[in-house]
């Protein structure tokens, strides 16, 4: 039988989703709870290799295994048991033999936060950027629009990745403040490595004046790295949901 | 010159606020950097005693120190820069001599926050505490009005504490829920040892039905710290504010 689970993380303490020598990651942990409630070698397959510090709510995640004793419904709560408290599956479906959680998503959301204040604040500091400067959150929304729609997004993506096609489709990007803390969040088909991180960046440098909204289209067409911002920290940048 | 500071913190890996000799306190790491900052012995005094695990975002602290070079406007920047991450100063501003932070208080707000929902958040872990069962939030609406107001709340204090009196007053106490977050807010006078855990605990009770609303006032009469509900854990509690 074949799971697809729903999983949230603290990614603070982790080298990141995927498996590694020289780190903890998420994936370890998920996959030693989910052997010792299924008394055999569980792999897991993810929707989206988050990367060191970053969080999720809604990571999907697929393995295969022999029919368990416990009724699906009670699978979260008892592999939760197993678990360390950063981590926790939150739902837990049957999916056909051949599902892969990342090829057949339709949409995934991120959301990237920013405490814009002049005091730091301890209590969100792991799931939020400290930004004490002049930030036009008007300026913001204004650039996101530019994001929306299918481009080629290669200005937008970390140095080194391989991918047969940089072409990607952002189906919302949108800006939000609330208090001290604004929410950049974008929704899209598919991202190409640190994107979000990337349009975080270039949506700070837009709200300090820094990009003109008005350039964004050419920096898009332009496909050069360097016109683009620069690419966040990870601990702003929580994995929201995966649709399919 | 006497100073008054605006302090947030989280209390997750702290002993509490207060000096001690078996844990790490905020009040031993604020009292370190201030006296790095000012070149000379600084002891502080807090408005509040906060417990091991309790967070704050409004505590102020006061302190006494000769004459700094540093403008008091750049105060909180610069102590930051000597404190961890889990503890930020926000504000400081200049007080009389004979200020003293605790009785000079008008009011105190905290915050008790629940996470209700089936299933565990890693990411308010740390600011709230996990409840899955069933609580009906309009039930603990109408028990939290029922603590409004000047009683002997020695029902509502943890046994040991030595207090002249148990008369305090509450001014508002409240419940709201926003998506899976239910937050009870109390605002008072002043707070007995553990009451606004307590109260915390008492209003879970109301919400599943265990205390009825209408007994409260009886509960507070006897004056019987057995009638009251849990002591609920630390890590729910937050100091909010304090006026003067």
């Amino acid at each position: 039988m074949r799971y697809l689970l729903t999983v949230s993380y603290d990614g603070t303490n982790y080298g990141g989703w995927q498996r590694q020598k020289n780190a903890i990651t998420v994936q370890e942990r998920l996959e030693a709870a989910l052997t010792a409630v299924f008394h055999q070698t569980v792999k897991t397959a993810a929707a989206s290799r988050t990367d060191a510090g970053v969080h999720a709510l809604g990571q999907r995640v697929c393995f295969s295994a022999k029919d368990c004793k416990i009724p699906i419904e009670k699978l979260p709560l008892v592999t939760n048991s197993h678990l360390p408290e950063d981590i926790a599956i939150t739902a837990a479906e049957p999916v056909d033999d051949q599902f892969n959680p990342r090829f057949r998503a339709r949409e995934k959301t991120y959301h990237y936060n920013i405490w814009h204040s002049n005091c730091p604040n301890p209590l969100i500091r792991r799931t939020a950027v400290f930004f004490p400067y002049h930030l036009d959150v008007g300026l913001m929304k204004e650039a996101a629009k530019a994001f929306e729609g299918k481009h080629d997004f290669a200005a937008f993506r970390a140095a080194g990745s391989n991918v047969l096609t940089t072409v990607r489709e952002i189906h919302e990007c949108a800006v939000r403040k609330d208090g001290s803390m604004i929410t950049i969040s974008i929704s899209g088909g598919g991202f190409l490595y640190n994107m979000a991180r990337i349009i975080a960046g270039t949506l700070i440098a837009a709200g300090q004046g820094k990009i003109p909204a008005m350039d964004i289209p050419e920096i898009i067409r332009s496909r050069d790295r360097t016109r683009a911002g620069k690419t966040m920290p990870p601990q702003g940048l929580t994995l929201i949901e995966i649709k399919y």
